[in-house]
């Protein structure tokens, strides 16, 4: 983990985009990004413009937060306008693994394809990860795959809690 | 699906790498690599030196087959003996999006973080996705995650297949 | 260009690393990194510790900026101190065409192998770019790639004028 | 440079792609493709439907050679039907890196910004680059960039001739 003095830390909400996430995913996802804020971190999301991304970054924007997004594509027109800084990089979901590298601790929030990719890609650069989401499966299998770096919580400050952990490490 | 004349037909064999891949995983992937070959088909896989990736090649050239390996790094000692062709991308796991795109079908052979990212990134592309290992969980997930282009077998044969009946498509 | 309510303005500053800049590409990074952050722009760089990257995030945090570094790896003891946001790609060279994707106008600080590689790869994503060195084969032939929008000046300053022009449009 | 038993010799062509190619680059990139050809090389490309792309890649198919496209994108439709295995990155210009990190020796046929990446990508790497083009300008920079990895020809035997005695060493 970076420890420079003028380092942020950032906090990564992964998540599914319009029309994957369900209300519940967003709703914690705009309450992650508020508790973000609050506490003087930095977001990172993949910059989507609905869905658990887009939710995420109104609610750190409403704190008053900064937000970074990654976005996998280079069209304005599909980046929430509520990331302060847009990072492009135009390799698609190649960006995924990006998103993980570049996170203090990675917070999944809701579950889908894309979500899981980001949580596996996490397990190798030993990345705490928290998972927020009512898909038994996933919790399983992942749980299983690394039980030392798999956290599971059940709503968004119980994620923020365990995240102050992680960081006071 | 790519279409043209001199097209090759291109099937990737996604797994865990030396020290964790089981025994099991290596045999199943040496047969398959044999199979794929003896089809005429080209090898994708990762290109690592030992494990799933090392054993898929050395099968598929012990019967005389085409390999690609698209390697995460550039250290030609970390690359099996046994690809044909090594694509570098220097990029670390982010190539893992790159050996799922470039297959017609992807054959998962055993299970660890990075051959859950590739299936789990082989889902939007809309790829025909095959596992054959023994970690019930990750057969629940994936098959929850996506019904239709999950699909669940008990040896390379039966992997093989099903991968012909997805090429006839 | 991104022009959302929220969306800070990023130029980037690209050129040599430690060992490849000299001292005068040194002092006009740290110079401009100065005036990036009078002006209330964000810093973008490649994130590296010495040389050109070096130079401008330490000017830009003199002056209280916020800086961000597209890391070519993941090493945090590679990595500037006066980062603020380091994004990790660790796709070494790779990142070159994220960092000037991410940029509303790129300035390139001196030059040698990258840098031209940043400069290039500004040019079909119609970036308007700003070179600053004294190597006269280097303006020479970007100019002939794309006349209308490689800009060539003589100091610091300059390049932040242009910069503004740019930003008005 | 892998040096292993059963790993093929790869040499790139790089060039631009349709609309903005020469008719003598598009000549050229022919003739390059059935020298590797009748050398038995792989050939590797950008895998483009048109200019130095597709010429290569048709010239090398007219001699029965094997060719590897890495393609920016994941659209069939503009892949030159004249490749082998396509290997799909789905970066855009991002790929550029991996198409001169894959290669033995880099021919660069025909000059544009796309193209002047991909000479400056390579030269980190160290790869040997020869420049097959009739713009002095970038001649010229290149050469300067790097006097011992430039090499400048004047027809395509002539490029062939060099990589033999790269490959020799």
């Amino acid at each position: 983990m970076f420890q420079y003095f003028m380092r942020k830390t950032i906090i990564g909400v992964m998540g599914p985009p319009g029309g994957e996430a369900s209300k519940i995913d967003e709703q914690n996802a705009y309450q992650l990004g508020e508790l973000i804020a609050e506490n003087n971190w930095v977001l990172l999301t993949g910059g989507g413009k609905e869905g658990v991304m887009g939710a995420a970054n109104k609610g750190a924007k409403a704190k008053g937060g900064l937000t970074v997004g990654i976005l996998s594509n280079d069209d304005p027109n599909r980046c929430s306008e509520y990331v302060d800084i847009p990072i492009i990089t135009n390799m698609q979901s190649g960006r995924n693994y990006m998103n993980v590298l570049s996170c203090d601790v990675v917070i999944a929030c809701g579950m889908n394809p894309g979500t899981a990719s980001e949580v596996a890609l996490a397990i190798k650069p030993n990345k705490q990860i928290i998972l927020l989401n009512d898909m038994e499966e996933s919790k399983t299998f992942f749980k299983k795959l690394s039980p030392s770096q798999i956290h599971l919580v059940s709503s968004p400050k119980e994620a923020i809690e365990l995240t102050k952990k992680f960081l006071e490490k």
